[in-house]
């Protein structure tokens, strides 16, 4: 009994920690996002200075999920979450690794001739911040609908990319000067698909874990 | 009793299609880089035709280790052993991705005039499957030496990145038609490096499956 309440105690534990994980990658991808567009140099280096806590974080979360398993053997649907944080962690890392990259590509956009209003980065900037939120908000609300609609954003972000593209490669045959910017900004598309596709794993990971199916690979398929 | 052997030949099972998988997934990149330095477009197809069968394997793997996971409270070791084989599981079918990546955008690079000898990618992808391959033996191997020898070469491959994107951005700005097979050859690029990254993290888990010890974020931090 007293195993059981320690299971349940930590499970919550495990739960908790793991929003403020979301939370805090979050605001990560919004600052270096912000950082872009600002400008602000200032909150760029903010974004890189708070990466040790994420990851730090992430290595606790993980810890937290194998004792976890270790403790008893959990039932079906504590599995699931078990596993399913698990997965959902090390996806939010790497959000915070793609906000990290962004942060850092900055001064090779700010140290050269402007490329501004930087196409439609900012637009896709909004939607990959959309789709991580929303992917968070099915886990917290165990909603299999909110889940499904943040999949079928991927090709709108897909297509925007390569829209993205498109326009610095213009841009980069038309003025020579700004091939290096361009090419960075080529860099930030690329971060926010992955920001995007990482959003899309953790609202798998979300379905799994409530209808205990998986949809990876299937009909919607778009890895 | 019969409840202990039936997970032995689970978990050996386990193993044994893990492998099966590290093989398939090396044989695409091994594929999507021949495909391009040969060129051969008819490979790309095939890289291309068997993610498939990749992405069914994956799903499989993944479901065996959970079952493992429900049939009995493993212990610690058996425990690190299926989690790293789903953490594993899920890198290999990453790399499968990149492979698959490669060889969709070759028709940008061969369709347009020549940036041959495409500069230091053929070293790089050499790099990247000698990485792969080793991480994938120092698991069979349960080799933490090996697996650290793995994390070692990350450095290099981002030293080689970073010297194929200045590369092609000189190609870009001397000659504008260009413009578009060198990008994509930074595509390339970077699509490896995300390959050497998977191959680290396949490297970080042997390590963590064999002596217990996370060794992300510490003082071999690449990420």
């Amino acid at each position: 009994m007293t195993m059981h309440r320690h299971f349940e105690t930590e499970l919550e534990e495990l739960n908790r920690q793991l929003l403020w994980m979301g939370g805090l990658v979050e605001r990560s991808l919004q600052n270096a996002i912000q950082a872009l567009v600002g400008p602000d140099r200032k909150l760029a280096r903010e974004v890189i200075e708070e990466e040790d806590a994420i990851n730090a974080l992430q290595v606790e979360i993980d810890n937290r999920a194998l004792r976890l398993l270790a403790l008893q053997q959990p039932m079906a649907t504590d599995l699931r979450l078990i596993t399913a944080a698990m997965k959902i962690n090390s996806d939010l890392e790497r959000i915070g690794d793609q906000s990290v990259n962004i942060a850092q590509g900055i001064d090779y956009i700010l140290d050269y001739p402007q490329v501004k209003p930087y196409a439609d980065i900012p637009r896709m900037g909004a939607i990959a911040q959309e789709m991580v939120h929303a992917a968070l908000d099915s886990f917290v609300q165990r909603n299999v609908e909110q889940a499904r609609a943040v999949l079928l954003r991927d090709d709108e972000v897909d297509t925007l990319r390569d829209q993205i593209y498109r326009q610095m490669l213009t841009h980069m045959a038309q003025h020579s000067k700004i091939i290096i910017p361009a090419f960075q900004l080529t860099l930030v598309a690329r971060n926010l698909e992955r920001v995007a596709d990482h959003a899309t794993n953790i609202a798998e990971d979300v379905i799994y874990m409530v209808v205990g199916r998986d949809v990876r690979h299937h009909a919607l398929d778009r890895r």
